[in-house]
């Protein structure tokens, strides 16, 4: 195999396997090569990365050290993403009735969620985190593919306890978006206690949801280490969680008028906030 | 930029953006390459795709023509994960009562999601479909890697229907795992009439859920023109529907002496299957 073809299958390697450690030996046993030529290789698939802001590549040292492929998303890409999230969001025919928008085809466009959960693997990456964790439905998309940026497992909590989930921990919560109490549940079997966890979802209102997923974790005893959201809404400005990373916000939905105001999270001032 | 750079940055942006179409342009306006260069490069880039088994470049003529990237599973990558998917599931420790297996931590694991969904986009990636569709929760993140790996936008089948979903289609099936009557509902926004889809699931036992799933996209004038599950029940061996794509059987699940049964496809013979 020639250095380009070894460099070319090196890049595919790493970047359909983001934040996984391979050992030199992997693509020396593949590539029947010496470590040191696959050393070279791996530092020209380094700089082609970086020149052409696709991602980077780190070493990490020790028995279990190697490489590894970390998804970065340019500021261009990042601000091309916003905007054309911002533009589709802001279109009229999204009204729904009580001030909800219809987002599902975004949640579930494959080249959104890709940008978007790249955005947020970006953001957590450092927390240390052992699980990303959603509730269903509709986040999971996002959710899942934050994971596998992150090489983690995505852990679901449900609505209602399933049989195919055997035993699980149940806790009520009050939910301003569906204005009553409700029930969320999450399998004995999901996570490890002493854990670290990630969470993310579509849409966040006031927080109850989140608030709800911080409390049923809390009785695992897993600590949540960050939470990604991908619009929240202006309005309640007092939410009922401080730490959290919106990329989008949601202002006034105007029915009458058939208007949606959508905010970049710098735009956002909130009175009450840091 | 050299060469080998420019056939890697290739590579990355293919890879991660399958059977999405790129005009030669795209890239030489990236690298400021004239196009015979790019030419050259694509041509590299497919030779070692080849023979590193890990996909395949097309090109594709006319005025929207261009390259893009099919992933593919070689056999012996196939055969490595479904012997690990088989040895996983066989664990004892899975069992639940009433016959079920906890399988959620493998439907979540990002390696397994993205080997199984692109065994499917394999199968699957000639019908001509146009979304990829699920009913939620378990099958979502493998429906949408599947959906990501063949370019579709992926549409879930909700069990309620939600006030974020607007108005809404809904049926009520038989379903043989909950032994009851059951609802399902589909979002009027969600598909166009005359299209075509293919559905992805988790797990079928009499195949009750995707006959539903057949019914309500039916309802639409959306006809389904594939359908995949990871895991299909051995009994009952009379499915409610026809043609679908098991990648595993699950024969019996002996509580007592903690035994699980499961089966390659091929191992399988059904009576009354051609």
């Amino acid at each position: 195999m020639k250095r380009t073809e070894r460099v070319g299958a090196i890049i595919r390697i790493l970047t359909q396997n983001p934040n996984q450690i391979y050992s030199l030996g992997y693509f020396s046993d593949m590539f029947t090569a010496a470590k040191s030529t696959v050393s070279e290789d791996v530092s020209t698939a380094r700089q082609l990365l970086l020149a052409t802001e696709l991602g980077r590549i780190e070493t990490t040292a020790g028995a279990k050290g190697g490489i590894k492929y970390i998804p970065l998303v340019s500021p261009r890409h990042g601000e091309e993403l916003l905007t054309k999230l911002c533009s589709k969001l802001s279109d009229s025919n999204r009204i729904l009735g009580g001030g909800f928008l219809y987002t599902s085809d975004l949640m579930f466009d494959p080249n959104i969620v890709s940008g978007v959960a790249m955005m947020f693997s970006e953001q957590f990456m450092n927390r240390g985190a052992d699980y990303v964790v959603t509730i269903e439905t509709k986040g999971i998309p996002i959710a899942f593919m934050t994971a596998h940026m992150l090489n983690l497992p995505l852990v679901v909590v449900r609505r209602e306890s399933k049989i195919s989930e055997g035993s699980t921990v149940s806790i009520n919560y009050f939910s301003g978006s569906a204005e009553r109490i409700q029930k969320m549940s999450l399998a004995k079997r999901a996570v490890e206690p002493g854990k670290r966890a990630i969470i993310i979802d579509d849409f966040m209102r006031a927080g109850g949801s989140i608030k709800g997923i911080i409390e049923i974790l809390g009785e695992f005893d897993v600590s949540v280490v960050g939470t990604g959201v991908v619009i929240a809404s202006v309005e309640p400005q007092k939410k009922k969680i401080d730490d959290y990373y919106p990329l989008l916000y949601l202002g006034e939905v105007d029915e009458e008028a058939k208007t949606i105001e959508i905010f970049r999270e710098r735009d956002v001032k909130f009175e009450n906030r840091a």
